[in-house]
């Protein structure tokens, strides 16, 4: 058994990513205890019934007092309003972090309501899949995923250790970068994808019926690796898109200029700029493969 | 043993589906005599070593002589003149099919060149990877996807059957309907798709280097999925981009307007706008999983 890295760890939020945490830490430090906190009663009855934790409450106040690390996985817009809540709870140098996919917002939101007495060390574990809640979390999401932590200049070296320590007992593999890169790169590998994806599968509702049932009879040409990320949670992506408005922006602004070009290309009937462009797609690929995250 | 649909098959041109149906006739109808036809040394020298064929060539006139079945596996620009090369070596009632993803193209191209007396079925199997060529082939590839029958209306009801019954040996369910129909589907559910992923991984390497490196890295979150599809072999992407032309354009510029629609939503902090539309693309994914495409 391993030696707790923390006693008592408090779970704003048991959705998928939160469950999934839990598991481990079920798994790796069964001495510790979990508490967790969620609005809605069904979700709190879920966590009872699976055993994902110790006490479960409603109050995120309640659920902080005492714990030695707090972690913020609800959706990105009710960060302010629950850091407020928590604050005069928090226990002196607990560590709080989070899971949220915009890094800037998430600095934005919480530092400034945050007590100076506890260590603020913001992540983001890069994983998910199409399911939400707490009954869609598995241990082994993380394995082999990426976990970006975005500590701040002042952030207590030890606080980093310590999260990086969980992440790394998750399977993930832990690099830490600015947070407004970290929203960089993530509105191009992970936002945008999402947006498009979300695009896409509306406009194919929007077909006229008999097409409509077609595409979805026929959607195993491509169409369906877009329905399983388009049908991520609809809230969490909302919170996203709202947060991260600037770096989407940028990066749809250049996705767009390239999508006219091959509009064009194809309007004119130029097969070599089309296959000039998809051959070199295809290297992209093998470098994923490389890195391991294909 | 079954009875073979057919004594000799000639596969004109023999990648990933070309393969694929070769390995189910070597599995269902052993008795059935296969000769593949390709332009490259090394393709054909792969599939001797693979056993995929009972005789090799590079001419698909030698290659057609004799057949009762011909399949166009080729990408789509080189029907028009392959047709011409084999039409006075075809055999009294053979039967011509294709796989190739554009319809009215195939037809087109075809039509005008083969003979009276030949049955043509212009067909497409909704089934493919990311890879090319012989090696990637496998009998499975086709097992409960669709294969889509574009016949004409003089086309003979028992070549059709025929064509049908080997498609179901390889596990496909077969639907029928008219070119232009399937052609104005296959560009949502598969040309599109195929064209956005394309463009967005163009995209990401086109970033500063530093980003770029990073968006690698980090493509678990949803980039990945993408560079699957845009790894997709260039040729035969080319080919149906500029033969499905009028289609592809007309379901790009609906999604470009929901894509523009989004984008403001975003500019203007639209949350409401951003998570209604998200709610529905989650249900057409329960819609493809209760239609088994998933």
């Amino acid at each position: 058994m391993n030696k707790p890295l923390f006693e008592r760890v408090a779970l704003i939020g048991i959705g998928l990513i939160g469950s999934s945490l839990a598991r481990v830490i079920r798994r790796d430090f069964p001495e510790t205890k979990i508490v967790a906190c969620a609005r809605r009663p069904e979700t709190l009855e879920a966590v009872r019934r699976l055993n994902l934790a110790d006490e479960t409450t409603d109050d995120p106040a309640a659920a902080v007092a005492g714990a030695d690390l707090v972690v913020f996985a609800t959706p990105l817009s009710a960060y302010a309003e629950t850091g407020r809540r928590i604050a005069p709870a928090l226990r002196d140098g607990a560590i709080v972090t989070d899971v949220g996919s915009v890094k800037t917002i998430a600095i934005r939101d919480l530092k400034p309501v945050l007590p100076a007495h506890v260590h603020f060390v913001p992540g983001h574990p890069v994983a998910g899949t199409e399911h939400s809640g707490p009954e869609s979390g598995f241990a082994e999401l993380f394995h082999e995923r990426w976990c970006i932590l975005t500590p701040l200049p002042e952030t207590d070296p030890k606080a980093i250790a310590k999260v990086k320590a969980l992440w790394e007992s998750a399977g993930s593999r832990v690099a830490t970068m600015p947070a407004d890169h970290h929203d960089k790169v993530l509105a191009m590998t992970s936002h945008l994808p999402h947006l498009i994806a979300y695009t896409i599968v509306g406009t194919a509702t929007d077909l006229e019926e008999d097409l409509k049932s077609e595409v979805i009879a026929y959607s195993a040409g491509g169409f369906r690796d877009f329905t399983r990320i388009a049908a991520s949670d609809p809230t969490m992506w909302r919170d996203i898109f709202v947060a991260n408005r600037e770096a989407v922006l940028e990066m749809l602004q250049r996705y767009s200029e390239d999508l006219t070009a091959l509009q064009r290309a194809i309007r004119r009937g130029d097969g070599d700029t089309l296959y000039d462009w998809f051959a070199r797609t295809r290297t992209i690929r093998r470098s994923i493969i490389e890195a391991k995250q294909a």
